[in-house]
């Protein structure tokens, strides 16, 4: 049947170097997809332009009107305030301090619009489309340059009173620990992202340890991949930075476990592309601090849809709340 | 209207040293309840067999018989499989080690039965009965010689996969942290509970402290409660250990308010009488460690039910599972 004929929503992952808009059916079929960069530094005004341009042509690409889709949703990285439809803070879009996009962008296009946090909408998409289909619990998990995250419940998207919860990332796991980019002391994220990774690695090389990581010399060019790239030729020192970093996100993972005897837990992000080197000792210290029974129940498996997983999440919580504005 | 022509469940609090039966109606109203000692020392068998007899008696007082009930429901400490209806592990009940005790109780008594968590329970009765009447998203939090807890999600107890959610007193705080009574390191309720407390005073004497605290000379003796005596009446190291204790709850309460970002956390046990020199560092530690949105949001309270809370909201578990299996 024609495209029109379906139900169809949009959904947006505003991220800090590009804007990913999908045009997408319930059951998850993207019908259309753009791409654009953001351009975060032009400010507020620019990047809605820019939005509001690709969900012009992601609407004609795929040979709809505005008027034919349920609605569309927002994911964006930072503390949302979902209730409301204002950005609070966003790591990615500096400046944009208590920012009312969703009015914004409703008034703009005339159809009904969601916010949403980035991590929140990969659970969703995770959970509908991806490797937590079927499950009825489920924690999602994005490592990459921080740590954040989205709860499922009775298989919908958990979001708490302002529709910011899912804040794994600043679960604090250590109270003397390292000092995290919010400023406090020991957040998971301070022990176990990206950051955390290059942080580790740079700290012991200024300490004068030797190391394939700093072929370059330059401290500063270290990242979390290029440690990797150093531990899979065998570098000690990268491989026992990678090895810390596992064991803390399973001491975060398994808090997870005992709070919510999840059915699985789904990571995603860029660092978990690190594979078993950080998932194996992430698992035994997993092992040993989560209570028997909720672990063995719990699957920790990798995620499955990539980069399309935070608009194909919007998407589907478009759909959701269509469907619950229609229950009685 | 007479008794039998409301509907009622029976809750009961299966605890370490007793059981507490209440007869309720589905609006919290207690019609009968019964005490009896648990004996625990005497094995399963014989405590079933009070328990047995409680539930008679309580039935009979109110003027009911059994088959007017509309089920009963178990509370009980520990990690307890709620699906198959097993006890797997409990602190008070030693040697109850994988006890289906759901089928043995329905047999008995020919009529619905449920097991859950103490806490879980306790976090139910105070959601429907107590201090968090009228919120959706609410997290109760027993701090006792352990600290337990309970997840309320759209007005409803989420309790996992396997019906052992809530587990918060096994987060991980610190990994270094001191050894719990689980056998792992630096959990929250080796941090932040009465047996913490108790702890950190022994040591510090022991280490050759000066205090009020031991005026008898028996370190043993010392008790959550005999430090809080003693910091009434201004003893330094009573006070210093009561701070401490109460900073690492605010630890893990700001960890469950940027997770849940709930309406409302509701505290109780028997530690939580220690009251404001307590909460007041907690609440500074949440000051710190959560983020603005969750905090400008969450009510931090005391629990107002007291020791029926686990009876009551066992009670109204048994309602709620009820109306569960009505819907289509």
């Amino acid at each position: 049947m024609p495209v029109t004929d379906r139900p169809l929503a949009l959904g947006i992952d505003l991220g800090g170097t590009k804007i990913l808009a999908v045009m997408a059916t319930q059951k998850g079929h993207i019908v259309s997809q753009e791409y654009m960069a953001t351009g975060a530094k032009d400010g507020p005004e620019a990047v809605i332009k820019r939005m509001l341009r690709t969900v012009e042509r992601v609407v004609k690409h795929g040979g709809a009107k505005l008027s034919d889709l349920n609605g569309v949703a927002l994911a964006i990285a930072g503390v949302i305030d979902t209730r409301r439809g204002v950005i609070t803070t966003s790591p990615n879009l500096l400046g944009w301090k208590d920012v009312p996009l969703r009015n914004e962008i409703s008034q703009q296009l005339g159809i009904t619009t969601y916010l949403l946090n980035d991590a929140n909408a990969a659970a969703l998409g995770e959970n509908r489309f991806g490797a937590g289909r079927g499950t009825k619990h489920m924690i999602y998990i994005t490592v990459s340059t921080g740590i954040g995250g989205g709860i499922i419940i009775n298989g919908e998207l958990y979001s708490g009173a302002n529709g910011c919860a899912g804040e794994f990332g600043h679960m604090t796991i250590d109270p003397d620990g390292p000092e995290c980019s919010c400023g406090r002391k020991g957040c998971w994220e301070a022990l176990a992202s990206g950051t955390s990774i290059a942080r580790e690695a740079r700290l012991q090389l200024k300490a004068g340890e030797k190391s394939l990581v700093n072929r370059k010399g330059v401290l500063r060019t270290i990242t979390a991949e290029t440690v990797g790239e150093a531990a899979v030729r065998g570098d000690r020192l990268a491989m026992d930075v990678i090895t810390s970093a596992g064991r803390h996100l399973g001491i975060g993972l398994a808090n997870i476990i005992n709070i919510f005897n999840p059915e699985m837990i789904v990571i995603g992000g860029g660092v978990s592309n690190l594979g078993e080197m950080l998932l194996n000792p992430a698992r035994e210290m997993v092992r040993q601090r989560a209570f028997d029974l909720p672990l063995s129940t719990v699957r920790i498996v990798r995620s499955q849809i990539g980069a399309a997983a935070g608009a194909l999440g919007a998407a589907a919580l478009v759909f959701d709340q269509v469907s619950k504005e229609r229950r009685p």
